[in-house]
């Protein structure tokens, strides 16, 4: 039976470098009620904790919208929408989000927190070192909070991914009535940062999550551009 | 601590009737080896079957591609987008979604699903219906599979929700900094929608799944236009 347990990780402290993020989280897991982190456990790490050990915080004046602004456009490659504050990018990493994906909350006043530069390398990275010290191999989904065009309130989705696959391609299996299915492929980083997402809360200052229990299938070398769709695909850029 | 459980619910039968719908979920779940129900569980419910329970199923020529393209236009208010076979549409409901949400798998071939008419509707129902065969309040998410714009892959969102929030507003909550936060929205049934959809498989045919430990104070009355973004505000239609 498929059945996911998912909880916050309590305790995480203030992190300052990057080696020391995979090892905090390992550390902090083992002390947990929860108990420490088993095989194809699947992390999920907010963008936000992952920038500030990677040193992406920059100096801005708060007081001076034009100052976020600027940094806005100097992360894009491109100006998608913009109407009156709101501008909608496209990042580096091939994202279509709000204001390049910085933003300003949870971050010491006079800082802006950017995406991390490659936000896969940033998965793998926690998911080396957890191996490395305790000998597990987890999944890693690096998320960040995404608007939607046509639904009100935001989700969580992927930014970056390690050992876990961002798209399930359920093409040519058969459905329930036995006959080959047209096409299905599920976002399934993208629905286990929404799932973490629901125990974090957005003011209670849980950065990472851990869910047990997510489909062996999935487990596998992966690279977020499997979340990403080619501009040449796009209807609405 | 905050804690997700999710599991699908297993042994679902073959549904005719909408009353039948609530009372068979309720009885499914009291033989699971995870137990009966208990006060603010969110039940996540696929909209396939509840388009069954409702009578939504037409008769469609399945090797004629005019017959389905005719009926998409039909439950469409406004098409959005064209390009090949793939037709973005907005419902009557507001939703933006492919081919008006109407799809073929795990249908009886020669028939297509429409979605349901009212979905908040259906939700109550099984709401309403849950309570008074035993006396259990719990949320009612009816979920579909959704593509978004600029991500590849598909994710569950809510279509209609009775008993529990679409968006939880925490503006002017103070973050760990305690500083007010700006904007945070967060659209927790269409993230209760994707957590289940991580255990219901696509042709699996788990059209139920329960997720125990929602945060209490998401659970109130509640529609779905609260997850509609309206015309006016939308950026991309």
């Amino acid at each position: 039976m498929s059945r996911l347990t998912i909880w916050g990780v309590e305790g995480i402290p203030e992190i300052t470098s990057q080696d020391q993020l995979g090892e905090i989280i390992a550390d902090t897991c083992r002390h947990e009620p929860n108990g420490p982190l088993i095989d194809d456990d699947v992390l999920v790490v907010t963008q936000k904790i992952v920038s500030k050990a990677e040193g992406r915080l920059v100096p801005i004046d708060a007081s001076d919208p034009l100052s976020h602004k600027q940094l806005v456009e100097q992360e894009a490659v491109r100006i998608v929408r913009r109407r009156g504050d709101l501008i909608i990018t496209e990042t580096k990493h091939g994202f279509v989000c709000a204001n390049s994906g910085i933003d300003l909350s949870n971050i010491e006043r006079g800082y802006a927190a950017l995406l991390p530069i490659d936000s896969d390398k940033s998965a793998r990275r926690i998911r080396d070192i957890v191996r490395a010290k305790i000998g597990v191999s987890v999944g890693v989904v690096i998320s960040d909070t995404f608007g939607r065009p046509w639904r009100k309130g935001l989700t969580d989705v992927a930014i970056g991914i390690a050992g876990i696959a961002g798209v399930v391609d359920l093409r040519g299996t058969p459905d329930s009535l036995g006959r080959i299915m047209q096409v299905t492929e599920v976002a399934v980083a993208d629905e286990l940062a929404s799932a973490a997402e629901l125990v974090m809360g957005k003011s209670s200052g849980i950065p990472v999550a851990v869910i047990r229990g997510a489909d062996k299938q999935w487990f596998r070398d992966s690279r977020i551009g499997e979340l990403v769709r080619p501009p040449q695909e796009d209807l609405f850029r």
